[in-house]
């Protein structure tokens, strides 16, 4: 199989390289690295320190799709837009990490935990949606509750890390906490005013990811309703959400309500969420998942990180999760890579 | 009005020793500090700037309480519960800041903005108590919109700030976060296992504050369902918290989900907020509440400051609405000022 990786210079197609060397996708023969102009013959494979074998970085104007079996792409929704249907239609399968096409009718928006089934066929447009990271782990704890019974409701407060905003938004965390600390001490340099998250986010919280509509409602809010809306397969299902960038390095976490259509118990919703693969679940005597140790090993970063699982004292239909996940591996780079594998083990591949 | 500040050289002490000092309260006489045997003898007023006349710091051991007409506890519930009673019983009235009697049916729990009615008379056991900093915020930002409907359901998550474990969590955070910005560039010293959060919060997420029950609810969690109760005077208000502490130095913010007994309206919410007293209102051009921006002045610091404020796209009955305060200040010494300035305007003074 030979792939193209379009945006391998930022967070999360370093991330696609890093599992791609751990054996992520079987069989692999090419791997291309594109990315931007200036980054053109970059020797990726050395800078990562991966001993898989890839080519120097091609710059998007010269990327030749052609032979290519499957091309990912994280280098955000214009690029998407413009080259995501011309590889496509070389006859590359797209697997695509931004929100160019995910709310596209006749595009599959894919969780392979959760609806594997919009895989079956090959997608008509050649093209497949990873969801937003926050998306992604929200669905993957939820999924499995629905054997309790349907989802009805979900009330969502997000706490999203800095990598959500690429290599630029780690630095300036580093950068402007690094000043926070040195002026307590001495006059030193400040923090600067605004940047990658709009406004300073170091020892404090940007409440706004995205620009906000004239309801009030945020982008990545808006992601967090229609997107596990038509995962799930439930176009009613009530969704309020806030979303929040925090001063974390890497790993989104969430706080989720959420209703059903009956009764239920926060011991059965553990039990039925220990049976599903792909999650760890953090019981009483467990302590609960924080994005340091979650982000902290590739085992880890792998997985939905799933604790604090209680019931609403005041709502019997009613349960409370806090979720994490390495926003970057769960929440992009692998479930893409995972999406590509449902395509190559397909009867359509 | 000759006072006493308990617990005067912890970050809650500090901020009413500072609050005093710019004349938060008339007819000031004599100032007594009391704190750990540790301390006895510092000069207060001269660490900490101030213009105020201040006593040598006694020791808790050697406090006589006698002559005293008021006495500010924030010294942690133990202290209040073994002191605060004797020192109402010297005659002074208390004005406690721990959990030692918030609960308690013969205490009256206030926050002068939302129920003042409860200091109409003296209290019968001469004490009374300041709610948590997280339930101060929250009922100062819904008291105004019961205008439109009577509240009948609040689903809240927390981001709680590192001085709310007080001038330890404060130094751990600094120190723990330069240790990681440190090691990032070299084998720096280790951020350290655990701490004044239980677990490692620099970078991090902590998504328990105080103990769980066996229910998997924390305390914070649980004070944050009881006390608005009996604040506002609605027993029957179904409230689902999460309570998460994060790597913010000092202000405490809140996504707050809340449902009423009827329709209403965001724009009719704003307006009902506006009218009200010791808000910051942030509208559709005015940006959104940070916790640094938050604590960044005095005349900041005094105030609740209430943004995002939007309908739920799914449920006409609910608003969302991001609460920041200074938890130090509006969630603590202010709020415990402004009702010994109550209890010195009432007539039973």
């Amino acid at each position: 199989m030979d792939i193209a990786v379009i945006g391998a210079t930022g967070v999360v197609g370093k991330q696609c390289l890093e599992l791609l060397d751990s054996g992520a996708l079987a069989g692999l023969g090419r791997v291309v690295p594109v990315a931007s102009a200036g980054s053109a013959g970059r020797d990726l494979a050395a800078e990562y320190g991966l001993s898989l074998k890839v080519d120097e970085v091609v710059a998007l104007d010269d990327f030749d799709p052609s032979g290519l079996d499957l091309a990912i792409f994280s280098a955000g929704a214009p690029i998407s837009r413009e080259l995501g249907p011309v590889v496509a239609a070389a006859g590359a399968l797209v697997v695509d990490n931004s929100s160019a096409f995910r709310m596209d009718d006749d595009i599959p928006l894919v969780v392979p935990q959760v609806n594997p089934q919009t895989m079956a066929t090959r997608p008509a447009r050649g093209i497949a949606s990873v969801p937003n990271c926050s998306t992604i782990q929200l669905v993957r704890a939820l999924h499995p509750l629905r054997a309790l019974g349907e989802l009805e409701r979900l009330i969502v407060a997000t706490y999203q890390a800095a990598s959500g905003g690429g290599l630029r938004g780690l630095d300036e965390l580093a950068a402007t906490s690094r000043a926070i600390l040195d002026r307590a001490q001495s006059t030193g340099p400040s923090a600067g005013a605004s940047g990658r998250f709009g406004q300073p986010l170091a020892f404090s919280l940007v409440p706004e990811i995205g620009l906000r509509d004239d309801d009030g409602i945020s982008h990545e809010e808006h992601k967090l309703r229609r997107e596990p809306r038509k995962i799930l397969g439930l176009p009613g299902l009530r969704v309020a959400a806030t979303a929040v960038r925090v001063p974390v390095v890497n790993g989104h976490a969430e706080a989720v309500h959420v209703t059903f259509d009956r009764p239920v118990d926060a011991r059965d919703a553990l039990d039925v969420l220990r049976a599903a693969p792909g999650l760890r679940i953090y019981g009483a005597d467990d302590g609960y998942p924080m994005p340091r140790q979650v982000c902290a090993s590739p085992e880890s970063s792998a997985l939905v990180h799933v604790g604090r699982v209680r019931a609403d004292p005041d709502d019997p239909c009613s349960l409370l999760l806090w979720v994490v996940a390495d926003n970057l591996v769960v929440g992009a780079a692998l479930t893409a890579l995972e999406i590509a594998r449902l395509a190559a083990e397909s009867s359509w591949a």
